[in-house]
């Protein structure tokens, strides 16, 4: 039987070129009066963006104040001095300029400026729901976290290492900026951990052993395959603004929930996982997600082997006709050589990371206590699961 | 190159058995205060939805009022009934019951009690532009027009025998109640002309020359698989729930604008050619719309024959090896013999009308007046044009 579900995804989307200067304008329509822009180390002010912004902002007669130096697997301090910033100057709207990383700083400022009374940590530790949340948009610069149309945020605690997300459909951005031409410049590594995270976006909701929506699955393997087919356009052509249009797209269309309608929740355990080697690490998030899914993969595929089997055949184009067993592994072992041959990590070791036996028991009891109830849905993982998915990663 | 374009679809879906409970706390949530209930001739009374639906609105303490008899080509002196209703008891909210033709009278209606110093007929008679709606919701029985979640309705001027759309995000509903089991009743007629209109929705935006971004592309034509793929499952199993969900919910992907993305605006020359069918001879419009997009077809097809090629290859699973006009002509052929199959008309005779000349003349011409400059994309249409489509459907 199809499950129930609720969809939300009223991001507005501005995509293509010059989409750019249309921002001040729909601030302006949304109410907004002083805008705290969020940014991070280079991208935006190498891009020449961050002056185009200002002056286009400041034509609309929007006052505008600034937060700057957001790094990946952006940090608490960073929100915290967001939301200082954001009480001295009143600030009614957020506008991030870059990734994943700059939108979800803005977005946890947004929360800590609506609900001040609160410490906004309580949320990503599950202490607290949100009940409010300024409004937040965005303009795209990497095409990867999805950030720009989704509810979900993930904010590190430096103090503690814990890399942890919150949603909530109160942080969805009012609407996104979304020029390719900014994504060209990206290096390589970059823009393919991007895809990567796009795809696991997808492939998270994908391995469940609950989703039964013909429709969703088919849009999911239509998004997967357009994904491995522009990432290789972009590994020998970089400069290829079709192809990073493509890749742009389905991002947002990755982690908006749309490929996952009626698939109750998806996995998320490659995510969790990923996130203890990002909040110990400090490692590209999607590259991250290469290393340790192959692993996972292997891990659990038994124990959701129709979805394994599906997606051995309709995303991996895998035509042996042997077992499912070895049909499900044959397309595991396809995903890693596509890994390869984009250049990303397939184990820990490649991923330049490795971890001790003591690290491996802190990260996967951390993973644990992160995930609270929602522990998997291809396979429910248990912390000895999750040692184990470490160890066979080492490479 | 890849086309800009903007995304829109902030309808929140609540999707699934019972979600119809929820309609009453959604809508005080949004801050509704007095409802105007908007529905058809049959339905919502003899499934019983319309008094679960008044005791769940007057539980959370919301005023009440009602417009039914809504019939399909819905007619604009119900809209003007609705608007008067509207004036006279203050209704902030419009909640649609049915499918089509209740969501698009309730969104006229909107329009007007939003504007209420002017006549609503200007928006369709593309005279003025809406400056304000005011909110709607909808309550899904019927899978097909996609108007609960689209910018668009479509409403027949019975004085006139004009059948003329608007569109305009303003009229978005705030929400969409969709449950298949209401949906489980429904005759197969209305039923496979439902799933014509759906895959129509995305025909129309995917026969475009100006159109090229693979992810749109690939996501069409998942949709356009899977509808058949469930039709075809309802034609022998009507009771089948699953397969009701898939079809609903590819009816709102299908007309949110997520088939379009990139494609400029699309063909829509098929509905175009269909409202006046609908407006003239009050025929069902899916139905309409598979006996006249054969002759829409073969008549274009040449002018936009990449797309028409990988529609027969990608669609209808074309794997001939002849030339191209051949394969597009057999892709044509196998979706007139899917409509046979589901039991479509194919031509206006077996659509059950036989237009004069006079009348192939005069609808012709009123298409062209209503199309204003949009005339198609896969190939521009002039009035001689379309009275030859319509000569060639005659069958």
């Amino acid at each position: 039987m199809a499950n129930n579900f609720n969809y939300y995804a009223p991001t507005e989307v501005i995509f293509g070129r010059d989409a750019e200067l249309e921002t001040g304008k729909h601030l302006k329509k949304l109410g907004a009066s002083h805008v705290l822009l969020v940014y991070g180390t280079s991208s935006a002010s190498r891009l020449g963006l961050l002056d185009k912004i200002k002056t286009v902002l400041t034509e609309e007669g929007l006052a505008v104040s600034e937060l700057g130096g957001i790094v990946p697997n952006p940090r608490l301090c960073k929100v915290y001095e967001g939301i200082r910033i954001g009480k001295e100057n009143q600030i009614d709207f957020l506008l991030a300029i870059g990734g994943g990383s700059a939108i979800d700083t803005a977005k946890a400022i947004a929360y800590g400026l609506a609900e001040p009374e609160h410490d906004v940590w309580e949320l990503f530790a599950r202490s607290r729901t949100a009940k409010k949340c300024l409004p937040i948009a965005c303009i795209l610069t990497i095409a990867a976290a999805g950030s720009e149309t989704s509810n979900s945020c993930v904010i590190t605690n430096e103090q503690t290492g814990e890399k942890r997300g919150y949603g909530n459909n109160l942080a969805r951005p009012k609407f996104a900026v979304m020029n390719p031409a900014y994504t060209l410049s990206l290096p390589a590594y970059q823009t393919q951990s991007g895809c990567v995270d796009i795809m696991m976006h997808t492939m998270e909701r994908y391995f469940t052993n609950s989703g039964n929506m013909e429709i969703t699955d088919a849009i999911a393997e239509a998004l997967l395959r357009t994904v491995m087919k522009n990432a290789v356009i972009l590994r020998d052509d970089p400069d290829n603004y079709d192809a990073r249009a493509e890749i742009m797209w389905a991002g947002s269309l990755a982690h908006n929930d749309l490929t996952g309608c009626g698939n109750d929740g998806g996995d998320f355990m490659t995510h969790k996982l990923e996130h203890e080697m990002g909040g110990m690490f400090d490692v590209t998030h999607g590259a991250g997600l290469a290393a340790i899914w192959p692993s996972w993969a292997r891990y659990v595929y038994r124990d959701c082997l129709p979805r394994f089997v599906r997606f051995a055949r309709n995303v991996m184009e895998i035509t042996i006709s042997e077992s499912d067993v070895e049909i499900a592994e044959a397309g595991i072992s396809a995903m890693e050589q596509f890994y390869r041959c984009i250049g990303m990590p397939t184990n820990l070791r490649e991923l330049g990371i490795t971890p001790s036996d003591q690290q491996i028991l802190e990260m996967a009891d951390r993973c644990m206590a992160a995930c609270g109830s929602r522990t998997g849905s291809a396979k429910k993982l248990k912390a000895l699961d999750a040692v184990i998915i470490y160890q066979n990663a080492l490479g």
